[in-house]
C-alpha cells in the first residue's frame, strides 16, 4: 500500500514544476528527430584526447587527494585559474572571491536559498532563463519582469512602493537565454544605476560570455558594480557539462554565505573533476578550445540563419545573436508555439516552446532554438522541416 | 563600499550555522596534529590503479556521452548496479526506484526540501548525524529527539497531540554517526510499527552498512517498511568521496518528487564520475575493495580500542562498533569536551566535540572519534595523547 505523498509534501515541493525541457527529452530523443530543443554543447568540442593524459596525471600525481573530500569552497588551483579569467576582464578579485558550485544550476539554487523567503521579489527579464524561473518558483518568490530594459526603474519603484522591494535583479547580459540578445553598455550602466539607487543586488548569470562571434565585449555587470553583483559562471558551455563545475564570484563577505549554504546543500563539489579542470586550465588548452568552439558555433549559427532566410514563411522573425548557443524565433501574432510543437514533431523536428521562459504567461508565439548541437546538414534539414510545420499549421488555422 | 548583506538574507540563510567539523578543519590540519576529527575514508582504500584503466575506457568508449549533460535521475547502468546491491539485501526494487544524488548530503538536503516547511517536525536520535541536523536547521524544522529507542512512541504521540505531527523519523540504523551503535531487529520492528501506526515516513540514512566487522546484518528499514522508507546511500565511505555520488531509494512516486527537486537544485550529477562508477561496479572490483576496506577498518578499530583500554583514565567509556568509521567516547559526568578540545590541541590530537550531534544541547561530556583515516601507529599515539589531555584537564578541574 502506498503512502499518500500529498500528506507529506512541503509547500515548496507542491510548487515545483518539471522543466519543460527535461520533460520533452523523451520525445526529442526519438530516432530521426532533429532537435533544436536542448542546450547541449557540441560533443566535438569536448577535448577527449587531452583529457586522457590529464586524468592519468591527476590519478598518478594527486590520486589520493583528488578522490578524497574537498573543501566546500573548492580546489584552490581551480579557483585561482577562474579568478585569472575574470581579472583579465577587469574584475578586481582573487581566488577567495570564487566558490566552486555543482555547475550553474546549483549557483542559482544557492542564490535563491540565501536571499529568497516566500513572497520575496526578484526582478528578471521577460523572457528569461527557465532554470532560474524554476528555482525562484521552488522558493516561492514573487517574480516581476521588465519587458524592456527602460521599464526597469518603473517596475522597481512600483514594487518598493507596495512594500515588496526586490532582493535582486536577475540578468543574463551576454547572449541571453532564450533570446540570444546582448545588453548594450548604456543598458548595463542603467541597470547598475537603478540597483544602486534602490540598493538591490544584481545576479549576473554568465554562462556564454566567452562564446562571442562578433562585436566587442561589453563590461561585465560585476566590473561596473562589484560591490553588489553576484556573478554565476560555468564550464558547461565552454568545456564539458559532464563535470558539473560552475562558480560564483562575489565580494568575500557574500561568498562566505554561499559557503555556508553549500555545506548543507552538498558539502563540496567533486574534487576529482575539479583537479582535472584545474590542470586543463593551467595547460592553456582551455583558451584554444574556446577559440575553436567559437568558430564552430558561429558557423552553425550562420547556417541556421541562412536556412531561415531561405525557408521560413513570411511573418516569421528571429534574433541574430552575437554569440552563445540560442536564438529566439517569433511567429506572427496569434500563432501558438504549443500547437506548432505537435506539427513539428510530426515533421520530426523539435524546439522549446518559448512560453516557458515568460514568467507572465506571454510569449505564446515564440520558440527557442539551439544551434550548437546538431550537425550542419541537420540544421538545414531541421529548419526546412520547421518551416514546413509552420506552413501546415497556417493552412489548418 | 560594501552592501549590508543582512538586509538581503533569507530566514534560512540567517539560520545557517557552519559545520563544527568544517570549521575546525584549519586547526586539525596543522602539521603534527593527529586528527580523529573528520569522517575521511582511508586513502589506501582508493583503487587508484584500477581507476586509471577504467577512466581511459570511459573516455575512449563513451567519451562524448560521459562529458555531456545526463538525465536528472542519473546514469541507467549505475542505477542498475546500485539496485542489485540492495536487491541482494532483500529490497524489492528496480533501477527506477533509484535516483543518483550529488553524494548523500544532497540526498539529505533534497529530503528536507521535499518534506519540510518551517516548523515541521522531524524525529531523530539523540545524538545524530550533524550534517542532517544542519540541513533540518537550514529548513527551519522543529527537531525532536528520542534518547532511547523505546521513547519513540511517547515522543511521536506528544507531537501529534500538540498538532505537530512529525513528517518523518530520521535514523541511521547501522553503525550510527556519531555513536557507532547498530539498531537491533526488535528496535527496527518497533520503529516501523510506530511509523505505520502514526503514518510517518522513515528516512534511513545508510552510508556505512556495507562496512560490517562482526555480527549478522539486520534487515534494512527499507525492507521492513518499503512503502514508507526513503533510503539514502553513498559511495563516499565504500569507494571514493571525491566523485560525489550518492543515491535515494524509495517508492517510484516518491522518487519522482526527488527528480523534480533535483532539477532545480543542480539539474544532474556528474555524468563522468557516474560512468566511471558504473564500470567499476560492473567489473566486480567494488565488492573486493569493500572486503579489504572492512579488514583495514576493523584492524584500526581494534587498535584504537586496545589503546583506549591501555591508556584511558578511569571513568572514561566508549562504544565498540560492529562496523563503520566512528565511535563515541563518554567522559565522566561533569566533564566538558569543549574544554578538553583545547587541552587536546596542546597535545596535538583532535576530535569532534560530541555536543554538535545533540540537537538539544546535551552530550557535553562526549567526543566523536574516527578510526578510519589515521595510520596505525598514529592511532596508538593519538589515544595516548588524548588520555594525557584528559588527565591534565582533570588535574586542573
Amino acid at each position: 500500500m502506498e503512502v499518500d505523498i500529498l500528506n507529506f509534501l512541503s509547500k515548496s515541493a507542491q510548487n515545483m514544476k518539471p522543466s519543460p525541457i527535461r520533460a520533452l527529452l523523451s520525445v526529442v530523443n526519438q530516432p530521426g528527430i532533429i532537435s533544436f530543443a536542448g542546450g547541449f554543447p557540441n560533443p566535438s568540442t569536448f577535448p577527449i584526447e587531452d583529457l586522457k593524459q590529464i586524468v592519468i596525471d591527476v590519478l598518478e600525481q594527486e590520486g589520493a587527494k583528488s578522490l578524497q573530500y574537498g573543501g566546500t569552497d573548492g580546489n584552490a588551483q581551480l579557483r585561482e585559474e577562474i579568478a585569472k579569467i575574470y581579472i583579465a576582464q577587469g574584475l578586481d578579485i582573487d581566488k577567495d572571491n570564487v566558490i566552486i558550485t555543482t555547475a550553474s544550476q546549483q549557483a542559482i539554487d544557492l542564490t535563491s536559498r540565501i536571499f529568497l523567503d516566500p513572497g520575496d521579489t526578484v526582478v528578471c527579464g521577460i523572457p528569461t532563463y527557465l532554470g532560474a524561473l524554476q528555482s525562484f518558483n521552488a522558493y516561492r518568490a514573487n517574480i516581476v519582469g521588465a519587458e524592456k530594459d527602460e521599464e526597469l526603474e518603473a517596475v522597481v519603484r512600483a514594487m518598493c512602493a507596495s512594500g515588496k522591494k526586490p532582493k535582486f535583479i536577475y540578468a543574463i547580459p551576454d547572449f541571453q537565454n532564450p533570446t540570444g540578445i546582448t545588453m548594450s553598455l548604456e543598458q548595463r550602466k542603467y541597470m547598475v544605476k537603478i540597483a544602486r539607487k534602490y540598493d538591490l543586488l544584481i545576479v549576473e548569470d554568465s554562462p556564454y560570455r566567452e562564446i562571442r562571434f562578433t562585436g566587442e565585449p561589453q563590461p561585465m555587470l560585476s566590473s561596473l558594480a562589484p560591490e553588489r553583483t553576484i556573478m554565476l559562471g560555468t564550464f558547461s558551455k565552454t568545456f564539458v557539462p559532464g563535470f558539473r563545475l560552475g562558480w560564483v564570484i562575489a565580494p568575500k563577505h557574500i561568498i562566505q554565505r554561499y559557503n555556508l549554504a553549500k555545506q548543507s546543500s552538498d558539502l563540496c563539489t567533486s574534487n576529482f573533476t575539479q583537479c582535472i579542470a584545474a590542470r586543463y586550465l593551467q595547460s592553456g588548452l582551455f583558451e584554444k578550445n574556446i577559440q575553436s568552439t567559437i568558430e564552430l558555433y558561429k558557423h552553425k549559427k550562420d547556417i541556421m540563419l541562412e536556412s531561415m532566410e531561405k525557408y521560413m514563411p513570411e511573418g516569421v522573425s528571429w534574433t541574430n545573436p552575437e554569440g552563445g548557443l540560442f536564438l529566439l524565433i517569433t511567429l506572427p501574432e496569434g500563432y501558438d508555439a504549443k500547437i506548432l510543437f505537435d506539427y513539428a514533431i510530426k515533421e520530426s523536428v523539435a524546439f522549446v516552446i518559448g512560453e516557458a521562459f515568460f514568467y507572465d504567461g506571454t510569449g505564446q508565439n515564440t520558440l527557442r532554438v539551439n544551434y550548437s548541437f546538431m550537425d550542419d546538414d541537420k540544421i538545414v534539414e531541421g529548419i526546412k522541416r520547421l518551416a514546413k510545420a509552420i506552413e501546415t499549421m497556417r493552412a489548418n488555422m
